[in-house]
């Protein structure tokens, strides 16, 4: 036998909720300057979930929306696992609280369980399951990865990065969007943001050495997957600009993608000077040429070459990454994911037809993160994606709009442990206005156990 | 390109801490009648670690054990996983802790990240390493598998059931202990052990659901596994006493696996009665024909039929199944670790020498469940593994016991959250007493950051 052939993701879905703050009501409310989180971070609209919505609902919602979506038939998937960091229990994996949906069809048989790393999971759910597809132990059924995260802060500077989302993904052979096998990962031990505090949602964040290590990552991945392509195609020559139509980030503000994706023109302007002349002209090669030779460490200081390498990327980033940004400047940070949210954006353009390659780096504190590709193969499959994506614009705009005030408090109505400790749960949370077909909280019983019901 | 051959295990170590508790102390402790933890449940001494230990400690403890056994150059490691259901952190995976190991030799290019469900997240990581081996992403370099959890009760029937400790395990083609592909996996929620209580580490426990869910899981792996092997070689026959030379079962205390060894027979009884009759001899047979159609529900809570199982499959378990728990009866329940501990006992006999075909019931709660085999061949590596094994009976003779004051002394020290919202936490267990190479917690900071030393 010989490996499965183009594994990738066959189907997608996502789901973000119906409520939502508007970035430029929440500036106001927290009384900061006028355009801190629209312009700054480049933030338009945030999800809000209210106490109603916990990880497991809104991941049996996204798992609802992709098997009805596309009609597949839960007999014949042989894989099932989830991506979060929203952990409401330390032992029990969300996945188990997904294999209730396939009671009806009697299939109990799915490899795979929760995977857990910052944002980073998601991304690790959906390799093991290409590996798997392409692995002796695949029985030729399909997998499904799911990714769900609550993401969630306190009043002060970080709230406006909150977020939430699902995406949940059907990954089998003779793939419309096929992960290629060639991928960087950049694996450390940092505390750049970590929730040691198990009875809190909100993390312990270090935002300066949070931006440096997702920067540092970025760098290494990024070169580190370009060595090794060129390494397997030695005749060829390798840059972001030539090689890739796309880039799809982990975007926790849309700010540090346009950043972010300037910075790969740095990389390139180390390895490969001369497609990069070509490619911005005199006049924009020349202003970054100076900083060739610049420390690493230091690049990641200089304002000013930030500054200037924003500049020079900036009508390639409108072309190659901002159509990707749609869900995440409208939704938030989603946490795992969020760079999937990026790709079924720039999916809901429509301009993907076949042919295209995605640059995809995916980042979660702690740290992990790679850099690999998608490449895009046209036919039904492909149509059908982009028939479901083509809705995405819909669904965002169908949204209610709330106060900052309720915002506030959904938050302060959430369980706690504490609450938990002394009663049952029932969540005050508004089920009138969710989507029908979403999965609701209907209580927590004095057993700590969670029970749902569907809108 | 065609799959890697014969994957698995290459080296494997284990980790049990240095302290432990004598069951027959703790009888007497909680005055319950002799024999009830030593006969009742079939357990000797259970391990027991102070505050001086974490799930980040032992796992790290359990990779630097591997790597020094067996000389590991771990610039030629591609993939490292954890599999662990000891929360420390919601967010940062343990495996980001292990990372630090690789500082010194520069490689932080490797997948995967923390599987969780409950005990079976261990078999989650080793099955996504095989796979990863034989997927086109593989670029030759081996993949190491740490399983780490210290699983401790409060007060009351379910303290005895407590234990420790990590595995660490080398994984790549050419394996002395190769995975087999067929795998039967039994995935289902259930709330028959849980911790939703973020800020304890005991679990919520149904004690008989969980039992009922083992068994149920059991019957489901086993069964379906026959089924497909035989689909794969029609022409054989297939029975657990014709086919397989030993079996390893996640073993929360011996009785239970000695009830589910004989739980096998059950299901023999009724897939293949002629190869049983064979095997047991009219008298044993006969004790069991009566009970050829009754319903799986009914079987479940008969308890003269468990009574009639287990004695007549008694030689069988003393050789088929006896020699894999002698680190589980002498260091207790290692939640993920726990199957792995039992192959590395059996191993530990020398017994093995080419040729074995090894059954594996890997379980965790909520509920996750696979049965797979695993084959044994002969040569170098099967030595080497077989020699560091040989070392077990001194290991666990070495350690020092202490009283069951000693043990509650040593569960009230554990940090808390509590505890940490108001300070940076230095751990008051010993230190001296570890055994060398050992990791220790040195102190928890005010940003709740972990320091780690080697004793």
């Amino acid at each position: 036998m010989s490996f499965a052939r183009q594994v990738g993701i066959l189907a997608a879905e996502v789901y973000f909720p119906r409520h939502f703050v508007d970035q430029k009501d929440l500036e106001k409310y927290d009384g900061v300057s006028e355009g801190k989180y629209t312009i700054g971070l480049g933030q338009e609209n945030m999800g809000i979930v209210s106490d109603r919505e916990d990880v497991n609902s809104i991941a049996l919602t996204a798992l609802d929306k992709l098997i009805k979506s596309y009609s597949i038939d839960l007999s014949k998937i042989g894989r099932l696992e989830v991506g979060t960091e929203t952990m409401v229990d330390k032992s029990k994996s969300v996945k188990s609280y997904l294999m209730q949906r396939f009671e009806e069809a009697e299939n109990f048989d799915l490899e795979g369980v929760d995977n857990k790393n910052a944002c980073y999971g998601g991304t690790a759910a959906l390799f093991n399951t290409v590996n798997w597809v392409e692995s002796s132990s695949w029985d030729g059924r399909c997998g499904i990865v799911v990714m769900a995260d609550i993401a969630i802060y306190g009043k002060g500077p970080a709230r406006p990065t909150g977020g939430v989302g699902a995406v949940a993904m059907l990954v089998g052979p003779n793939a419309p969007l096929e992960i290629k096998p060639t991928k960087q990962h950049y694996m450390r031990h940092t505390y750049d943001f970590y929730k040691p505090e198990l009875t809190s949602e909100y993390p312990v964040v270090d935002g300066p050495l949070s931006i440096t290590c997702y920067f540092e990552a970025l760098d290494n991945c990024y070169n580190g997957w370009r060595q090794k392509v060129k390494k397997n195609s030695p005749n060829s020559s390798f840059s972001c600009l030539e090689n890739l139509d796309y880039f799809c980030f982990h975007a926790p503000f849309a700010k540090l993608v346009e950043k972010s994706f300037a910075r790969l023109l740095f990389s390139d302007l180390r390895c490969c000077p001369e497609e990069l002349s070509k490619k911005l002209g005199k006049e924009g090669f020349d202003s970054l040429e100076k900083y060739h030779n610049i420390t690493t460490a230091d690049s990641l200081k200089d304002k000013t070459l930030e500054k200037s390498l924003t500049t020079v990327a900036k009508p390639l980033f409108e072309s190659k990454c901002l159509p990707s940004l749609k869900i995440s400047k409208n939704v938030g940070n989603m946490y795992t994911p969020s760079l999937y949210g990026c790709i079924l954006s720039l999916l809901s353009t429509g301009k993907l037809t076949g042919g295209e390659k995605i640059g995809c780096f995916s980042y979660g504190s702690g740290l992990s993160a790679s850099f690999y590709t998608i490449e895009i193969h046209n036919g039904e499959k492909l149509n059908k994606i982009n028939k479901v994506t083509s809705l995405i614009d819909e669904r965002l705009n169908g949204r209610t709009k709330i106060t900052c005030a309720d915002l506030v408090e959904f938050a302060a109505n959430k369980t706690t442990s504490e609450k938990l400790k002394n009663e049952s749960f029932k969540p005050a949370g508004p089920v009138d206005s969710l989507e029908s077909g979403t999965y609701y909280l209907e209580h927590i019983d004095s057993k700590w156990r969670r029970h749902y019901k569907t809108a």
